[in-house]
């Protein structure tokens, strides 16, 4: 049996055999090895060694391999290449791999390349670059099974049989009309399942789900994880059937706006790369314009600290609890924001739901505040022993503290979306910014009605 | 062409019809419903018209319908429906979904339909809750077709017809030995389009990618990604076939372990509730005790501050930056510790990479500290006039606290990892607090350097 589970393992075998100069064995080992961890493989070679591999994989093999490479590794093979073995190469791809190859090519050499091959390709390759980036269109490929009402499963399946080989899926199929639009929707499953002279006119679903080419790719997540399919279909403005789009390539854009989100939320500028790929450079540049920006925001927390300098003076122990007080604010604000930036990106709540959250956490703000402003009136009243005024002024300003930062951070998000703005930029950094300094205001106005005489 | 896009008109039109009372057009309508939607509408209605509508429902819809349910939901109609229809319908929902009912049932309840449904039910019922949670055993469906390697694609193709319909998926089939072993994987899309005297034997792949049943469904989910599979097959601690896990269950886990890492991002206890769902109560609680904690930490730097009170007393210019100080600090470590938790939770990173991390984040914080400091100390020459050595130590101290920050925020996650913590506790709030401490103390300690005779 020859089922692997540890990919690690097969690398270094397939590495031995390389090394040993081994070429029947290599390529025996290298047809029962997943391109996935085929690719993981190529990636650590060099350049010639990298040919001599791709050179021993069979031919569908090779095109998956060659779909999944890095851009790089991509250019340092196709420098090892014939024009010929690469344009032959190009041609196999399925149709959104072969756009991605050339978007990442010298646009001399993509002339060069679409002008020797046939019209019908270079139509399709410029209304693909037509489509907005993040799109439903730029996803999107154009191999998809189409069949007739009037076809039987006999004719299906032979249909299928013939032209299956350059389909990315026969799994779901497209009925459509002599103009191209979808009447219905069959799945392999059913054509398999039923007698060969059933009419797929009668087996067909008629409630197509399908997305626009110009839709953004994450409601094209968004319906992929709804109704759970496998292959959404992609219409034009004018309904026609155009593309096809699979799951597979559905699950890295989930997490990419997932990981997105994070970056956003760390208050950094969003980067496709992968973090262990981004030079310390290109960290440092997306980091500095959010870190220079909340920088000179929090300097106006200096100003309020001058503004009510004479409080602290009266009371220097007043100063020492500032720290934990703008802390807690900025906690109990992300707290808030994060959330909330989370059920709006997997639309659990939506901006028109703005009032029934804000009040949901101003209630979560009283409940939380109360309990932190105890303890915090208990521990300074005991522990840091700054007598009952200072204690009851810290504790109280807790409960205001919280119950306001928990609004800010509730709604920011919510109004940055109803702008157009990405919520996630309405992350913990901003938020604390915000939150610090109404947090001090908050403090020096209790202090100031609770001692007497200020 | 019924197509449609937008559920929320099917929805108003469906009600319409139930409202009018005309049940054969709402069957028909129904009909044409994806079950997604039928389950959207069913939640909306009383308990009488959600059993009126399910009753309408074809046998296989009101199967889905049923497994997609929220369990108050499940219940509402469970206690309308019959016994007997209670168990039929039990008795057909895939095995993964029939469990997600059980579980949810009163044990009583359980108990007694356990006891009139056969032997082989109730151990793999048992040997299913034997099973960890959120392991790849619990997400499994029992229902997958099993090919032997002597039968020809005509044979094949015969088998699958008869027992496809109670099958999860046929877009993969297993080829297994007579004692259960998996020793290859055939895809229907590769029996449709060969000859019907090919043996499976010659078609199938024998690199077969599978996971064990204890495998935590973070790892599953991850394996998916990186095959791209529709299908994984699950086998026990003998290496037997026992399951098959599908795709449209690792996008919600994707999802879900995206919104866990933001909750505890935001410095809160995981819930899997949706947030629109959690009621305030609820909310508070999971907050609560990290506000706590992140307070009571933060009160250190009220001891800091208390320590370092005669320098604030000499220079009192200096106290007026203390929170532009730490909160850069804070974002400054945050950064670096978001970014750190999702290359972790991508496996981009793993902890053995820590020294190539912490290297890389303090050379990006030397870099984004010298930007900072520059500014920060033109800002307070000019801008706030301060002077220049107060100007001087701002800055130099924005320097050191960016690369503290830095290297505090990236080393942290990897330490939790190692001790096998989630890396996501290591969050901003927690690295704020911690970083806020730390930036109190370089900036006293500069300014003692810096200012003469203190």
């Amino acid at each position: 049996m020859y089922t692997y589970k540890s990919s690690e393992d097969r690398l270094v075998e397939l590495k031995y055999l390389l090394d040993k100069k081994r070429p029947n064995e290599l390529s025996e080992l290298l047809r029962r090895t997943n391109p996935v961890d085929i690719v993981e493989f190529i990636e650590e070679l060099s350049a010639e060694e990298a040919l001599v591999v791709f050179r021993l994989l069979k031919k569908d093999d090779a095109v998956e391999v060659f779909a999944e490479l890095e851009s790089e590794e991509k250019e340092k093979l196709q420098a090892g290449l014939q024009e010929r073995e690469f344009k032959e190469l190009l041609r196999d791809l399925n149709f959104d791999d072969m756009i991605d190859t050339l978007e990442e090519m010298p646009a001399a050499m993509v002339q060069r390349i679409l002008k020797s091959s046939d019209k019908q390709t270079r139509a399709l390759v410029n209304e693909y670059l037509s489509f907005p980036e993040y799109s439903a269109g730029r996803l999107m490929t154009t191999e998809f099974v189409e069949l007739k009402p009037y076809m039987t499963v006999k004719e299906a399946l032979a249909h299928i049989k013939k032209v299956g080989h350059d389909m990315v899926t026969l799994y779901t199929c497209y009925v459509t009309s002599p103009t191209k639009e979808i009447l219905g929707y069959v799945s392999l499953r059913s054509i398999v399942t039923n007698k060969p002279d059933t009419l797929i006119d009668d087996l067909m679903y008629q409630d197509v789900i399908y997305v626009h080419t110009t839709d953004d790719q994450e409601d094209v997540a968004l319906t992929f994880q709804k109704y759970g399919f496998t292959a959404l279909p992609v219409v034009d403005k004018t309904d026609r059937l155009v593309g096809l789009i699979t799951v597979d390539d559905i699950m890295w854009i989930i997490e990419q706006e997932a990981t997105e989100d994070f970056q956003l939320l760390a208050g950094t500028t969003p980067d496709e790369e992968a973090y262990s790929k981004t030079r310390p450079w290109d960290l440092a540049k997306n980091r500095i314009p959010w870190l220079m920006f909340l920088m000179i925001s929090a300097t106006f927390t200096s100003t309020i600290l001058r503004g009510y300098e004479y409080v602290v003076q009266a009371v220097i122990a007043l100063n020492m609890f500032i720290p934990m007080l703008t802390d807690s604010g900025g906690n109990a604000g992300s707290q808030a924001s994060t959330l909330v930036i989370r059920a709006m990106a997997t639309h659990d709540i939506e901006t028109s739901d703005w009032a029934k959250v804000v009040l949901k956490e101003i209630t979560v703000g009283l409940i939380c505040g109360l309990a932190l402003g105890i303890v915090a009136f208990l521990k300074c009243y005991f522990f840091d022993k700054v007598g009952m005024q200072v204690s009851f002024i810290v504790g109280l300003t807790i409960v205001g503290i919280v119950v306001i930062a928990k609004t800010v951070g509730s709604l920011l998000p919510i109004v940055a979306e109803k702008f157009g703005a990405d919520p996630a930029i309405m992350a913990s950094p901003l938020i604390s910014t915000i939150v610090d300094s109404l947090s001090l205001i908050v403090y020096f106005n209790v202090a100031r009605l609770m001692i007497p005489g200020l």
